[in-house]
């Protein structure tokens, strides 16, 4: 599909709206990458995303749980611990991930000024 | 490149938040297939994106504008009148777009529950 026609397609709009809402800001992939290698609990995953707020991480994680991309589990104790977990679900958004990290390099060096400007 | 190598490269990081800062939000997207069809004056830009404020339109065009992905044109008139057109190097953003449009339609899907939980 060309995009002209995607972007007057009701449906495939709506579509990207709804990823875009889930994906919204700057901190859900980096919050996801955190867990992906296990379980952790809530002041591991604050130190694993440098300079998100308590606040904002405990919204986003309310998110992302909200989405079913992780999950939280509450470990009775005493004391009682919170963990999350990020499930099989999220890898589907794996490759949407590479495609933007392989666009953010070359977009860091395009600005740097060491690939010249194409356009 | 497995994922969890990927968390773990400081490069790959970077270049990650690089591209999420500059697509940050739920606008960058919609307001450049908005201007797919041709160069466009902000008022027509403020109509194609339904729920988008004067003052949030400003700012994330001059974004857009920062990252060279459209470009602002001013037209002496009388009377003075602007344009924004997109850069053929937005279309670099085209695969992202898709897959971030199929992602959120299957998303759409599962939480409707039309699909079954996979996980």
């Amino acid at each position: 599909m060309k995009l002209e026609s995607y972007s007057h397609c009701p449906h495939a709009m709506a579509a990207l709206r709804e990823a875009l809402a889930v994906l919204n800001g700057k901190w859900k992939f980096p919050i996801m990458m955190a867990l992906r290698t296990g379980s952790e609990r809530f002041g591991e995953i604050e130190r694993r995303v440098p300079g998100i707020s308590a606040k904002v991480l405990a919204k986003e994680l309310k998110d992302l749980e909200d989405h079913q991309l992780i999950k939280r589990h509450v470990h009775p104790g005493p004391p009682v611990a919170v963990s999350y977990e990020v499930l099989p679900y999220a890898e589907t958004l794996d490759p949407i991930l590479f495609m933007l990290g392989d666009w953010g390099k070359q977009h860091q060096e395009r600005l740097a000024g060491s690939t010249p400007p194409a356009v």
